[in-house]
């Protein structure tokens, strides 16, 4: 059985070392100091670990189950599920007004690492319902906050996203299902939606459906687009659940992983439904939980790989195979722990600095939601509107690539299900399609948000970095292992970007071609960033004096690996960009 | 339900454009001719696609049953097994003297291609038949190869490698199974294997078990293993089948992928078994199988990427989503096909220049094998001997890659079982770590391969690239997509053996921890040549007035992304490798 234990000290370093998030001036942060966040930490950590880790496997094995419409959930799920609203750990970052606990969504998602680490299908259910309830927050009316609110943030009743059919799922403008105005305001929905996680199960009362559908006669393609709340029971004027609506699960999807969550089919047959915001408007309101849930997609990235390495440490650690090739380790053994091994180290130390680097820029990258929706900070805005696509598709890629590492740390026993990492890497699969496959990211990033507001916010981002290089450039040794490798990465990147704007007026494909690339790029450079503000955060912390020398010095040591080892990833992505189109575009489709 | 056709044509091409097989002065060679090598082609082809492809979704739903000792496989298996024997296939290449057709070794990779395409589980059935009839072809007796081969041959017998114990798998000096001699001059094997492929099925009416176990007494470590014949039933004089051995199938693993496949523990329980070869030469007659397994293993990552490339593709023609950005394609539909879409050419590209990389690299090494086996060719058994790990560690790393890539290509319905691709992903994961994972084929390659014979081996295979370079510079078009790239790639493959050799002389972990890195460079660098010679063979054939210009001219620029958008991987490998031993073994294993 795979172990998973909650990093509490390197998140209290991120938080609270690299961060420092008590001194940041957003309304909120001043109550973040170490003694809350380790309590908030510890209490959800505890039931990460007690509660959600031990039913991932069971989970896995037993999927969910379609009987008469009704789903059911594995074996304790709804027991833990209960065990989590009862914690309030669903409306942590929720408005007060709505009953939540008010806290920054930076807590959100530390805490929300250990759920998905933990159990990445069973906290779905909890991360979908949040995605809902920040949509109706924001563009549902008073009336609609107030009816559905309350309950979603308690968790007892839960939400959805149904945007994808079956002839469309990246372009929503094909969209067919209907929205057909009735008399009384309402609309009647019909349509069929697929791949809706936890569309249908036996955790909540009832279940909030936000459904993307055409008001007939409206303009084509998105910009006809509306958004509905379609509830599975409609809600009567008391607030008490009232008939069924019909919304229903036509089927569950047999998948490669995430089998404790379902993946539903959900048919529309005259369901009723309520117009959410202005008709037609509806991409807008979607795009307001598709961020969200791209932020949360990137956090599933690392959280995989994170527990995934924590098992490929653990026996890296554990399992003796040959011999140190320096001299004998464990002489007493009848060989060495396979971590005195090189090859074996590269491995580790590919997973550790993927994991504690895409830890940093997720929770900076939380920080800044925060600074743009508290401290209403249009500049952290841009930011992280900019960033957003690198954050899914960057910790995406490079988090399934790391579990896959992890995984080959256990050689065979990484490929039976008893040791789980198999289960860890068939899960963080899905975190590179849903919420936009990652080449849908990285055609964002590079079609549309680098050259956001005249491309404001890429000229920030890499003022941002020129900054950093610049205030703590002058040690040799610290300007050679992080501030020259940066200032080099940087550069490569911005030679892209040039390379995008010249050749793409020409040729839209000659920056198309590269997009992905250049998200990877971003990635680096990003994560680059990280590990240079996290060497330097640990080194002022020696320089203070802390006595946990050995925790603070190999921060910085697996930041010296991140800037020597994948950095220079970097070179190769550019040179493939330069390359241009014509080798990607050269093949007529039918000489494939 | 995923398709399976086999690319005759490209296999074609391969054999006979690429490398000429039927101009090879190699014994057998001279058989290959266009219409024979199409026939045998065409025939295994058929039985691929109409009889084992159609069985590998249900054969991974159903999996291996274990009742009562006896191993069921899947529906269907035993049927296609039986059409498989009748039409020779299991014997190909095996020695007319038992039975076999005696052709090239290439041709049982060109047939084996499309066998494991179809169903890679089914496929390893035979398989391993094929090494344990090697091993014993080779190293056995002459009784013992009169006994064993005919019936293993014709596959009414099947065979087995047992090696891997719960405690060892890559360290096999730490083996516990006993063998004790008898009197009459047979032992009795006591021990328990795990992870044996094939180790017990109801395909073949005998199972011979290919043993490592140690003789009391004998040398400590991998000097004291012997090898065993250990026949699941004893044969009798006339060659009839005998008492059932004491050797029993005690579980089924439940794994990942493969799951066609019985994936076995072996108990042995003083089975009786034969020596094979001399006591205590055991791991030479070992590596005879399992050099050639690790030929097959490479041939699978390849294999699956074919299959998994060609169900992108053909998704990617299909599927309506998007408009080009340069024009719409397919004005007539909602939408026009998503291979208009630069990210996803890009992604085809890399699966298509991969996958006919990679089976010009494993054809070419294939015909290596013959040379060195067939002419007696010591410069071609050295130059395989070297290229052994980076076919299995790069083309089953890559190939798990492109698998992954195929899968991403078809977004949401890649995750879903129905379109078989996550099937493909599962099945390829194991590549890349049986038969010594990718990090042992590295350490094999740096810290065994490069040096041996002085380096010889090493210094032709840079010659034999310096020569093509030559050989074929002068065309400035020519020289700036294949030969300039070519020649950069292979110098700092070279520069990075330099600083191998240099740093190594003072910190062995200075060449290990760039092993894997080195490893992927040649494997790089090898793919480039093959995409060299294929360009110039397609320039060739245009020259002389083929009709199928398109064909030809497909090749040429699928060679030139490959040189273009993958060779450039090399140096950033380079600069991991010069980066060192530091980084990587900088920490405290405490520390991690």
């Amino acid at each position: 059985m795979p172990t998973y234990t909650p990093a509490t000290k390197d998140m209290d370093f991120v938080l609270h070392d690299l961060l420092k998030v008590s001194e940041q001036d957003i309304p909120g942060y001043d109550e973040l100091d170490r003694d809350m966040t380790r309590a908030v930490i510890e209490e959800a950590g505890k039931l990460s670990a007690n509660v959600l880790a031990p039913l991932n496997k069971s989970g896995d094995e037993e999927g969910c189950v379609l009987e008469n419409g009704v789903v059911r959930t594995p074996a304790g799920f709804k027991d833990a599920y209960d065990q989590m609203r009862a914690g309030g750990w669903m409306g942590l970052d929720a408005d007060p007004e709505y009953g939540g606990q008010g806290m920054p969504y930076l807590m959100n998602c530390a805490t929300g690492e250990m759920f998905v680490s933990a159990n990445m299908a069973f906290n779905m259910y909890q991360g979908l319902t949040h995605g809902a309830y920040s949509a109706i927050h924001v563009h549902g009316s008073e009336a609609q906050r107030a009816t559905y609110l309350p309950n979603m943030v308690e968790g007892r009743w839960s939400g959805t996203m149904n945007l994808t059919e079956p002839h469309c799922g990246t372009d929503l403008g094909l969209i067919r299902t209907k929205a057909e105005p009735q008399d009384d305001g309402t609309y009647r929905i019909t349509g069929q939606k697929i791949w809706i996680s936890a569309g249908e199960h036996d955790l909540s009362e009832n279940i909030i459906h936000l459904v993307l559908a055409k008001i007939p006669g409206g303009p084509e393609g998105t910009k006809g687009i509306s958004l509905f709340i379609v509830p599975k029971f409609l809600v009567n004027e008391d607030g008490s659940l009232g008939v069924r609506n019909t919304v229903t699960c036509g089927g569950l999807e047999s998948k490669m992983g995430i089998h404790g969550n379902a993946t539903c089919v959900m048919n529309h047959d005259g369901a009723v439904g309520y117009l959410v915001g202005e008709a037609h408007k509806g991409m807008r309101a979607m795009f307001t939980m598709m961020n969200e849930a791209r932020i949360g997609v990137g956090l599933q990235g690392f959280a995989q790989a994170a527990v995934a390495y924590e098992n490929a440490l653990g026996f890296a650690r554990e399992r003796l195979q040959g011999r140190d090739v320096t001299g004998v380790r464990n002489p007493d053994g009848p060989a060495d722990p396979i971590i005195v091994h090189p090859d074996v180290r590269r491995n580790l130390m590919d997973q550790k600095s993927f994991v504690e680097g895409g830890r940093a820029f997720l929770y900076w990258g939380a920080m800044m939601i925060d600074r743009a929706h508290r401290s209403k900070d249009p500049a952290a805005e841009g930011l992280i509107s900019l960033l957003t696509p690198v954050i899914k598709g960057f910790l995406t890629d490079k988090g399934f690539e790391t579990t896959v590492l992890a995984q080959q740390t256990l050689g065979g026993s990484g490929f039976t299900r008893e040791w789980g990492l198999e289960q860890f890497v068939r899960d963080a699969r899905i975190t590179m399609i849903y919420e936009g496959t990652n080449g849908i990211q990285a055609l964002d990033l590079v079609g549309r948000k680098l050259g956001t507001d005249g491309g404001k916010h890429t000229m920030a981002f890499f003022g941002m970095i020129k900054d950093w290089c610049k205030q703590n450039a002058g040690d040799p040794a610290f300007d050679a292992a992080f501030v020259e490798p940066l200032k080099t990465a940087s550069k490569q990147l911005q030679q892209a970007g040039t390379f995008f704007m010249q050749a793409g007026m020409k040729d839209p494909n000659a920056a198309l071609s590269g997009s992905y690339d250049f998200l990877h790029m971003m990635g680096h450079v990003c994560l680059g960033l990280m590990w240079g503000r996290m060497a330097r955060a640990a080194q002022d912390a020696l320089d203070a004096g802390a006595t946990d020398r050995a925790f603070y010095e190999t921060k910085i040591a697996t930041g010296r690996y991140y800037m020597a080892r994948q950095l220079p990833m970097v070179s190769t992505h550019l040179a493939r960009i330069e390359s241009g189109a014509e080798p990607v575009m050269a093949l007529d489709a039918a000489n494939f």
